[in-house]
């Protein structure tokens, strides 16, 4: 099992610190929510074998952080991972249900070679599918390019966690993330209990 | 639990009547077939908790029923119930397998929040899916709305039924339901073994 | 149950052959794999009661390999079988398992009728399904003909096999292949472990 790297990003994006898995646990379990009232607190978790050895730049990671904060939201977490389904698992179950992340994006793992499990582990631990924003995501792309229809991108929820699959490229992940972008508050508001027809969106108070 | 409040249409929609489940479940047991020969048996379910306690008008089932009274269809049963997981199983199940309902189109509880599990009981009680028309409908909504890419709406089938999910607003109703209407007729005809490939519908003799 | 009938095609496709099956299982296993180096090993399975006994001709098999032919690839298989669960899923398996076909192309059993089980055995089959290019097919048909969103066509992956189920008619099959045929080779070099971004396609060496 290739040997894991984890990054743990400050507001800029700018001081990526290796850490072992057990201290960067400790460090995602943010105690204090006060600071992100108003915020949707959201992981970055990119699969990629070569960037959890250091052997590769993570440009997807970025362009994602990049545009999740044009939305009113914080990153929480942002670790490269290598495709390995039992360590995908744990940090998706993590990153929701401890983290509490109200949104956790992945990067990488969602096509066809033997090693892109990400969308298989990611229906194994969601309770709901939203197969509508995977949908929309297909659909413009394939405006693009034809190979875009294997990207078995899964989109769903776990508690009140929205989890959203974006295919490895930094290419398709800003192709990808830009048709759903505008559907995320909403989404997470609704996932939040929210009633209202139409409102601001509040804050993460469980 | 939130109490529930069925309503029975008469054939101009015009006289809601308050019953208790077990009447209701006898009325809708409409032995005589003859009369619906060429009909396409619908029946309309209403998810909202609000609705059921007679605390808001159900447009969305009056839209439903406007648009299904175009095509050769008859509206054999009309109820609101809560957005209660056991409830909409057992009147799903219900519906298709003793009132032999051809249609059954649901409205609401298709979304994210917490108590929306419509499409999740959908899944659980039908036979076949049949992801186009839930694709369609969402492919149409998301010209008009981003957030429309969260409706998790499902079609299907259970027996000889054809089962709609549709969102909860009357016009995401309209808008849906405008979609699938032109592959209903045929869609129904299949379902019940016609082997041709343009035919008339055929009456329901099971 | 209805009789079984197996056709083997030659390069021309113009020798149908009718032979039992265990004849055929050992006709299908071709050994030397070397001749198809580069080459995309194609099976074709026709799903048709009728055409199964010999009463109808299979137009659509036809049209698929046609346009297979444009692509680099080789017809290692051609069967016409009856829409029964247990024979789908037996010819599936052995198409994937035994005879290391590529690709599956099955026509026909997609859609609402009572004997159409093509896309439920698929499932039951697949390890991995690609809803990305059944969602292209019936988005592009969709154009054509609203009856085409009950088409349920599944796409999916069984080990380093990718299998598309089609609709049954010649027309459709045409319309629904040229929007996924384009894809076919990317998906293939990928599901065989290829990690290139852009590459030739590589031969078949298991």
């Amino acid at each position: 099992m290739p040997k894991t790297q984890y990054f743990r990003m400050n507001r800029r994006f700018q001081i990526p610190l290796k850490r072992d898995l057990s201290s960067i646990i400790s460090l995602l379990n943010i105690e204090n929510h006060d600071k992100f009232k108003i915020m949707i607190r959201t992981a970055i978790l990119t699969m990629s074998d070569k960037g959890s050895r250091g052997e590769r730049m993570d440009k997807s990671g970025q362009v994602i952080k990049e545009m999740i904060e044009t939305l009113p939201a914080e990153i929480v977490s942002y670790e490269i991972i290598p495709d390995e389904r039992d360590i995908i698992k744990e940090r998706l179950i993590h990153l929701s249900d401890m983290t509490k992340a109200d949104l956790i994006i992945t990067t990488g793992g969602t096509g066809l070679s033997p090693r892109d499990v990400t969308p298989d582990v990611t229906l194994d631990i969601i309770d709901k599918e939203v197969p509508g924003m995977a949908e929309a995501m297909r659909a413009e792309s394939l405006k693009k390019a034809p190979t875009s229809m294997i990207s078995r991108a899964v989109v769903g929820t776990r508690g009140e966690t929205l989890i959203i699959n974006l295919p490895g490229s930094p290419k398709a992940v800003r192709e990808n993330l830009s048709v759903v972008l505008p559907a995320i508050p909403h989404a997470i508001e609704k996932l939040k209990g929210d009633q209202r027809d139409c409102s601001e969106l509040i804050g993460n108070n469980q």
